[in-house]
């Protein structure tokens, strides 16, 4: 089981050590939330000593997790530009990014969902840091979503409003998909969202 | 801060051990996550002894996650009941629906979310049965929102599909409206889903 950076081809072993602390949180946050994952099995995993784990982040595992969720924040806006550009329709390219999600989560043996949710899911009342950097992400992923519809000739108050509930409805179906074993709910809620992106177009034009 | 059956009036003084258990692991990992919540933090907040704890759940956590997870799903199925039926109309019913769900949020601090998700994210791969209970509740909710569709004249498999993306865009809606501490992604889920609803019937009919 490797991350999406892993998979893209870049080797583990020209990675610096702070990369690989962080990589190795995201991905084990991802799967087990952060409550789930300890900084000892991090530093495990990421073949580094403690002492180097507590030198990179004073700030222990709260600290690790606001990077992780940066580096799972980064990692699926590079995923979702390079779905996004697989069509010139946004509807278009908004159904075939969903069944990307699924392809992938079925690959993944249903278990690397959202990048973010399981870290941030539970901490927010604790820790006001990992909620800020989890709504970051949000944002960019909905920046990402409303550029496409803005270049497809959308007004920016629909842009911005579908990009909200394309991000929601993935989100919701990645968990339903992860919790069911199935593609079902991502594959569904792409064809929706083309479905609701040509509906608004045929509004507003 | 208080569950939605406490909220509704039920005295919590009249309730069973057992039920009092269970209603306190569903709150605590609903907002804590099933690693972020002890069994002892459990038995202290439902004033039970940890000796009862395990005489009502030799299974331990796991069991009782199970049973957290069944008890929020009967929950939320009832609210859900209630809130389908504030309209005759499913596209205004839901929209309605994300409405009172995003003032629930808010009024609990946006830390009363899914009372499923946090339970059941990242223990799926170790905790089968967690799963299994958060796929049975999302497949409820996702058939009373078939009926209400059905009831209202939807063909069969327009209804079953559309409920997949109500839930999964309600779902993911919550989330993103948890971690950004804002109404939004709800208010904007609900108005869409009920675009969507709509031009689904338009072309069907």
């Amino acid at each position: 089981m490797r991350t999406r950076a892993e998979r893209a081809g870049e080797p583990e072993t020209t990675v610096g050590t702070r990369e690989r602390i962080v990589r190795t949180a995201s991905r084990l946050m991802q799967r087990q939330g952060y409550d789930g994952t300890g900084i000892k099995q991090i530093s495990q995993e990421a073949a580094a000593t403690l002492g180097s784990v507590y030198h990179f982040f004073p700030g222990g595992k709260q600290e690790l997790a606001v990077e992780a969720i940066r580096h799972g924040d980064r990692e699926f806006a590079e995923l979702l530009t390079g779905m996004l550009a697989s069509a010139e329709d946004p509807a278009e390219a908004i159904e075939a990014a969903a069944h990307t999600l699924a392809g992938q989560l079925r690959q993944s043996d249903w278990v690397d969902g959202c990048p973010v949710t399981a870290t941030a899911l539970g901490t927010a009342a604790r820790a006001p840091d990992i909620q800020r950097a989890a709504a970051e992400a949000f944002a960019r992923w909905r920046g990402l979503v409303e550029a496409k519809l803005r270049a497809a000739g959308f007004a920016e108050g629909d842009a911005g409003d579908l990009a909200h509930t394309v991000i929601s409805a993935l989100e919701g179906a990645e968990l339903a998909a992860q919790v069911s074993r199935d593609e079902t709910p991502l594959r569904l809620a792409g064809a929706h969202l083309a479905q609701l992106i040509r509906a608004v177009r045929n509004t507003s034009s």
